[in-house]
């Protein structure tokens, strides 16, 4: 299905001429009804431009200041070798090879290192994917430390609809940490699996002739039925987020995307406004909707690193940052990740350095170093729709660099 | 096909309770593939949550001081006799009976008088309409100024696309006045018009099932066809705008929201960004898809009475402000806009005052009255789609309006 002979450089989305001209040549031109948008190489433009392709709703900004800059020019040589290769590259290099469409590298507090390619800019709303699951997990885990949330009630007592679904005998803490058991498979690149499904319902791809499906989220989620026990392993489905999203709105009385700008956006002074895409009834596209400015990005990562900022209580930052359980990690599934855990939707290194991060497919990345002091946003548009395809070049970019600035 | 049972105040969104809850009941949801969004009362609701329902790009805000407030109480009290009627209301009456959705009034650069109603605040982005085609057309003056669009020379020559159709052999000139003649019918209460046909085009209502016509706007205007005579008189015609975003386009070699960023919202400092509605090529429904905050409406009305800011050349704003060619106002058409004319996408009242006006179906208003040193910015959701319809409520309260303020 991917074009193999495109690497990151011949398939920037300028060079490519996606969308230039009124209207754009035919071959040129990328269309939601076609699904153009999900697919490589056009993703390097899409993704900087999503709500041009779906419905969205705001999620307002904070007006904080910008972070200062501190830019360290040595950082681009520094020098690592990717997992399973011989020869080092320059982490300059490594950008072009991880289709990385924009990134900024934060020390202390200071920006150190930033770059965007392509069709992105500073000012571009991208799509986090999967990065969106932190920001609910982490609002999930606010309203656990308000009392508001009981993460050992079924989910059936709060959302009553689906009780007679694989989600119902779930407790709220194994839909945050993703051990629930359920016939659901997450793998992208089967149009038969539950994401495909699961993507039709949300109308984020077309859907075939004759659809007779759920049109929307809330309609696709209780037809989700059980497989296994709950509570046995960390398994990833996207689902889980979406009930996550399902009961924070309950709970909270509110629009997710309004929950986002009170939680989050505005009190943590969030410079632009984030898209937050939606389905055909208005429901939050919660496990990986959200679209958003690269600095507003590494503004939630240094939250975090920080303790919070009182915006998000200590003890909040302090259960996310110690990490799931390891054992209900399958080292066999993420041979690139030993020893890591999945908890309060981040993923956890568990290694010295106490870095945890927030995780994207095609690339995006939200990955902090509290003993380095280091936070790192990145987006992206790999071809590969799985972590695997660049963590051999990432996790030791990431290494490299926290040696180099805690020297 | 109106409910006529429900007044302004009945039908307050909040009141009928669209979209509450998660997911909200059947009977209060909005789905825009029945185009619930596009029809009363449902409009309450969806006219200031409109990116939810379409495609949408964004127009960046500029960051300018909101404008100082000196509230007049009395204004609220402001008494008149709507056109055809026999006892006078209050300006406060006449809100809820006009649908308004949010309104303000300045005098003098100041904020005098402001309200909002139903789900719409003031950082709400509510659909303008074809308020939108007054911003466009200021553009494309802006373009004439500077030698850049000849407003002499015809569509086809700046869009070959165009030669064989409706618009081929009119001039720019016509085309900005709309004196072009068009097989075009602007009658929003028949589904088999020519703007039905251009809203399927969108995808702004729904397609019938088998629909074969054009998907999106670059597709659909070269299939409109020429009927009568170029320049012979004003006729109101939708795609008159798109037609001129598009040369604006060619031109200046962006995306209409990139030129709409540039060229006005962050020069005039617009508060908020804005987003303007895009179909399903990326086109822009410059005819009437763009959506901001009340002040930022306000404000480009401000820019206008005052004589461009420095943004908009004085000559540009000279020339709107003269109006068009009365002649070519049809006064059996318009009995409620006696003497007025049409002109560069304006409507002008010819009055002593120098009155004129940006007009949106179902009430959206940008008035400036120079004389009286006032701007009034209106949202409405009035259940019927003509001017028509609130002029005999809103033309008086206008004048009574300014001449309190001048007093």
């Amino acid at each position: 299905m991917v074009d193999e002979t495109l690497d990151g450089l011949s398939s920037d989305p300028v060079r490519m001429g996606w969308m230039q001209g009124f209207p754009p040549p035919a071959d040129k031109l990328l269309l939601a009804s076609r699904a153009d948008h999900m697919r490589f190489p056009m993703i390097r433009w899409a993704y900087s431009n999503m709500r041009q392709f779906s419905p969205s709703r705001r999620v307002a900004a904070g007006g904080g200041e910008p972070f200062a800059r501190a830019i360290r020019d040595g950082l681009a040589g520094v020098s690592f070798t990717p997992l399973g290769a011989d020869t080092p590259v320059s982490f300059e290099q490594s950008l072009t090879q991880a289709f990385t469409d924009g990134i900024m590298v934060l020390h202390r507090g200071e920006v150190v290192f930033e770059r965007c390619f392509g069709v992105t800019g500073p000012d571009t709303r991208h799509i986090a994917f999967s990065v969106t699951k932190s920001f609910v997990g982490t609002i999930a885990e606010m309203l656990v430390e308000e009392g508001r949330l009981d993460p050992a009630v079924l989910v059936a007592s709060l959302l009553p609809e689906l009780a007679d679904c694989g989600f119902g005998d779930a407790t709220v803490r194994q839909v945050l940490d993703m051990t629930t058991g359920l016939a659901f498979s997450e793998d992208y690149a089967d149009p038969n699996s539950g994401i495909g499904a699961y993507s039709a319902a949300l109308g984020l791809t077309p859907r075939p002739v004759g659809y007779a499906g759920a049109t929307d989220l809330w309609g696709y989620l209780p037809s989700i039925a059980k497989a296994g026990q709950h509570g046995a392993g960390f398994t990833y489905r996207t689902p889980n987020t979406d009930v996550l999203a399902w009961m924070i709105s309950r709970i909270e009385g509110r629009d997710f995307a309004d929950v986002l700008t009170q939680r989050l956006w505005q009190p943590l002074g969030m410079l632009g406004d984030a898209d937050l895409i939606v389905d055909g009834a208005g429901a939050p596209f919660a496990g990986g909707g959200l679209n958003m400015r690269l600095e507003d990005l590494a503004r939630f990562g240094e939250a975090m690193r920080l303790g919070g900022l009182g915006v998000i209580p200590a003890g909040v930052v302090e259960r996310i940052r110690a990490g799931g359980d390891p054992a209900h990690f399958d080292p066999v599934r993420y041979p690139q990740l030993p020893g890591w855990s999945y908890g309060s939707q981040w993923w956890h290194a568990m290694d010295d350095d106490g870095c945890f991060s927030a995780r994207g497919i095609h690339g995006q990345t939200l990955w902090v170093n509290p003993r380095a002091e280091m936070t790192i946003a990145r987006f992206a548009s790999h071809p590969i729709a799985a972590n695997g395809a660049n963590d051999p070049l990432s996790l030791p970019a990431w290494s490299a660099l926290a040696a180099t600035l805690s020297r």
